[in-house]
């Protein structure tokens, strides 16, 4: 599996920037507040639409995956690409993700990939979500979440990376990690890193009854720092950036390595025994049953 | 000693299974939401009674040693068993812990099971103090505090084993881990469980203060999860209780046990050592005049 | 390194000792609520005053190195001294720590200390601030920051040691670990130390971005527990000290040691290769420059 998945990882690569272009986003316009003649780096996918201004070494990465950016294994090796590729880049110093979906930041993790599906396609699916967070867990740059829309579960684990979390102030909207009510539990690592940022009892009993917040009641228990009209949301974040590129890039990476190394060390000298699992688990019948009930549930929602 | 502790749990045991029936319990009636026809499983000794409603899958355990449950060897070997005993039945999934002592939740540990005692016994009382932790803080099932009263040291760490903490709103009474205030220490399972609740600093304040919190307190810190007037807080337990429940029991279960694991294993792999530790320190003479003096206070208070 | 230093800490006694005599602070003075004729112990350098109540068991550490308390080498050892001298005096039960210096508590390590300055006396420099923050942080006395000025960096350091916080609420006076804004970084015991006190989140931010406080903010996020106006820290801080000492001593230290020995004992399992770390990042020539360009912005900013 492992070697199946690093396969793919390749053809992925290939295949993802053989895709990028300048194409049109969908649904709401991803503004970023780049010029085109400033423009470096810049890629768009059908699904992911990067601006990198070299003037100020801002990315914007904005999820554009119809129709609620949910994370499927493509979109997910998209996006860990596109943030290495711009981590590699020396004059990239900071990354504001957001959405140009409307109302919805991201669904998470797309459950398609993990229901009626071969261990296999369970377990390389799996290796790409750890993937995603390590990469921006680990990240280098200053990463802002730009939460323009709700944020669930793997959605909420995106912005949960990130340095700094500002959320569009719709009391509409919600964010967590809401994975027990589906019937599904979230890793050690989604737990570390909620424990990281809003403390260990908050955690508990968020990640027991799945609570998805308010903005209101998520700013209150620290899962996101900042509320702000929704018009403000990009703005803001690219104000918070220019306050956080003031600080020696080198002083604030030891920092940011320092106090998020112990939770990064814990998944990486686990991968594969998570990746088993998670496969393990979400194989089971009694899982898959629960998975079905709730894409029913979503059916009859939409109609 | 351990033997000792063994034959003695195995005695309780059996003593405990003849005596639970149907009997009256002191002061402050226990009201449980409960039809008499729909009960299985309860059972009530003159110290405990246990109320199981097998249609809603929650059982009440209300706490009945007058005159302040002072959790004495025999009555936390009956808190156990009682544990124990709906843990393994599998339509038993919450459990509602109250008091029908009037003004009292539990005054924690009893001291005379510590004061002039043989190393034997305050091993074996030990014993039972961790064992009633290891059962509920460990819990597979849904745990609610129902705080009608005041809930020191032994007390409130049984709160604290709960998921959830609802207290009486009366300023009259106090909770908190307040051993240093009796000149002994709450031990390092204690302090883990209220880091896990309350946050380091918070914790290393009260512990070194030996702190008892008024509700508003508690409930500002986060030692209680909320206040509510006292003839609401069992209604308000049965329905946070239906909250719960509505989560499926296998994914709570282990995101339960994934939050609490590492704290239980650290007292799993370290009874004895913490028994010898406990015995080594309480049986100091200079300890015990300590406990003397409290106790010679205690006396003169009620007089 | 190891050996000169140790040579160091050992002629620093012997010059210190000798240096000990009566003589008045500079700047602002000092009160200390202490009738000479209850004096014992008391010691005053050019740099600290002791002022140690032999009937409360009370000392007054008194800061008064001007302009700003900067904790040179010299000054840190002598507050070592002066620490374990009332450590191991068994009357003295509490520590006041507070300054003479108008509207500073202290301004930090000194910073010529670090600034082309032999790897060497680097190691040295930082022994002494480890040993300081050993002594303090593991101290079996009660500890009390009377903060009545700003405390950056190394002033905040030395306040986190502390048992209990107290700071002048004058919105002028600011508080924080702020070492990246230098472009250096707060070592992983500054760093655990701070997340003890104000939780991992907290600490993250607060270090990425070098924040200071201002007094209302810090007493928000935790990082002090009390704000008094200016003429009342020292009173305030001594009648806080008087509830601390009502509890008793061996219940109080037993259970600080639990709470902090963790993260003393991490430091104390690596401290060569934590000064063996400091030294090569601060001799390197990117770093030297950013501290000069810092020492040139001081320079303009008093001119």
């Amino acid at each position: 599996m492992a070697l199946r998945a690093s396969l793919r990882n390749k053809c992925g690569l290939s295949g993802l920037l053989s895709q990028w272009s300048s194409c049109s986003s969908h649904g709401r316009v991803c503004v970023s507040p780049v010029l085109v003649a400033q423009q470096r780096n810049n890629s768009t996918s059908p699904k992911l639409k990067v601006d990198f201004d070299q003037s100020t070494g801002v990315a914007v990465m904005c999820l554009q995956s119809p129709p609620v950016n949910s994370l499927s294994l493509d979109f997910l090796t998209e996006i860990s690409i596109a943030v290495e590729k711009l981590e590699m880049d020396k004059s990239c110093r900071g990354l504001i993700i957001t959405s140009s979906q409307p109302k919805v930041f991201s669904a998470g993790l797309d459950i398609m990939e993990m229901y009626r599906k071969s261990p296999e396609h369970c377990g390389e699916f799996w290796k790409a979500v750890q993937e995603m967070w390590l990469k921006l867990y680990g990240s280098n740059m200053v990463t802002i979440a730009a939460i323009n829309g709700s944020s669930p579960a793997g959605g909420c684990l995106m912005s949960l990376t990130c340095d700094y979390r500002i959320m569009a102030d719709n009391p509409r909207y919600t964010i967590g990690l809401n994975e027990t009510q589906l019937g599904i539990v979230a890793p050690f690592w989604f737990k570390d890193t909620m424990i990281n940022t809003v403390g260990h009892r908050t955690t508990e009993i968020a990640l027991e009854l799945g609570l998805l917040y308010k903005p209101s009641e998520a700013l209150t228990v620290g899962l996101v720092d900042q509320l702000v009209p929704e018009d403000q949301v990009l703005t803001t974040a690219t104000q918070t950036m220019t306050k956080w590129l003031s600080i020696p890039d080198h002083a604030r990476q030891i920092t940011k390595s320092m106090m998020r190394k112990p939770v990064i060390d814990k998944l990486m000298s686990n991968r594969e025994a998570d990746i088993h699992h998670f496969v393990s688990f979400i194989t089971k019948e009694s899982i898959q049953k629960s998975l079905g009930m709730y894409l029913e549930m979503l059916k009859k929602r939409k109609s």
